[in-house]
């Protein structure tokens, strides 16, 4: 089996890489029950200048076409936004791991409720690297969760 | 202003179009307060192999970036499934025009407890559009909904 950590690492390791690329800091990847690597991807609206790809969206849709996600793992930097909320519940992905929800706080209690398991990490990488990008860049941020 | 069954007709060609290309029938189109079109598009599961273009995002990404949604309504042929319904609540869309939830019932009447303006209109031709692909490929639509 894959870590946790394991697992954060991949998408930490997709905010960086959108971090460089001038883009907002969140990356995410999708884990198979035995922990084998889906697809992983980051948040790509100011690459791409699309405001559909955030970094649980990017991950899904280089994971492909999946028949059944129920045993499948949805790990993200930061608490799914209620789009990407609506996504884990859709298809019925049966586990999400929260890197934190300090900064931001999405559908992460919703999911839990409806029968998700979910896992805050509250890792201090995520927070800081989350955090830096919100001061830094305030209206990028507001625009990607539509306030 | 732009009534809502011309909104309407905009989101049918679009499914109409996804038909004609080999793929599910779903179309939306997102208008702004004055009725004028932002963007449409269609689900492009098959077209494009991709599981996270649902109507109403490919609709949502074809917009571009906007800087605030309150006033912008969207029109989908198909009760909005979960993923999209998280799109409205995160992006705070005002109001969701629907062509039929008969074949298909997603989390329209959430957005509508949430404060969002949403319109059912039970269009016919929505209804036989979906009915009839929904016969012929049950295993697409299933895919398509996570089931």
């Amino acid at each position: 089996m894959t870590s946790v950590a394991d697992m954060l690492d991949v998408a930490y390791a997709e905010a960086r890489k959108g971090l460089s690329e001038g883009g907002i800091p969140i990356g995410a990847a999708l884990f198979d029950a035995d922990g084998v690597l889906l697809g992983s991807g980051h948040n790509r609206r100011v690459q791409d200048d699309d405001p559909s790809v955030h970094a649980e969206t990017d991950a899904f849709r280089n994971a492909g076409r999946q028949r059944d996600y129920r045993s499948t793992v949805m790990v993200t930097t930061l608490s799914p936004c209620w789009y990407c909320s609506g996504l884990v519940r859709q298809f019925n992905i049966g586990a999400v791991i929260v890197g934190e929800s300090r900064t931001f706080t999405g559908g992460h209690e919703w999911l839990a409720d409806l029968g998700v398991k979910v896992t805050v990490v509250d890792d201090e990488r995520c927070v800081s690297m989350m955090s830096e990008f919100i001061e830094a860049h305030p209206e990028l941020w507001n625009e990607d969760i539509g306030r």
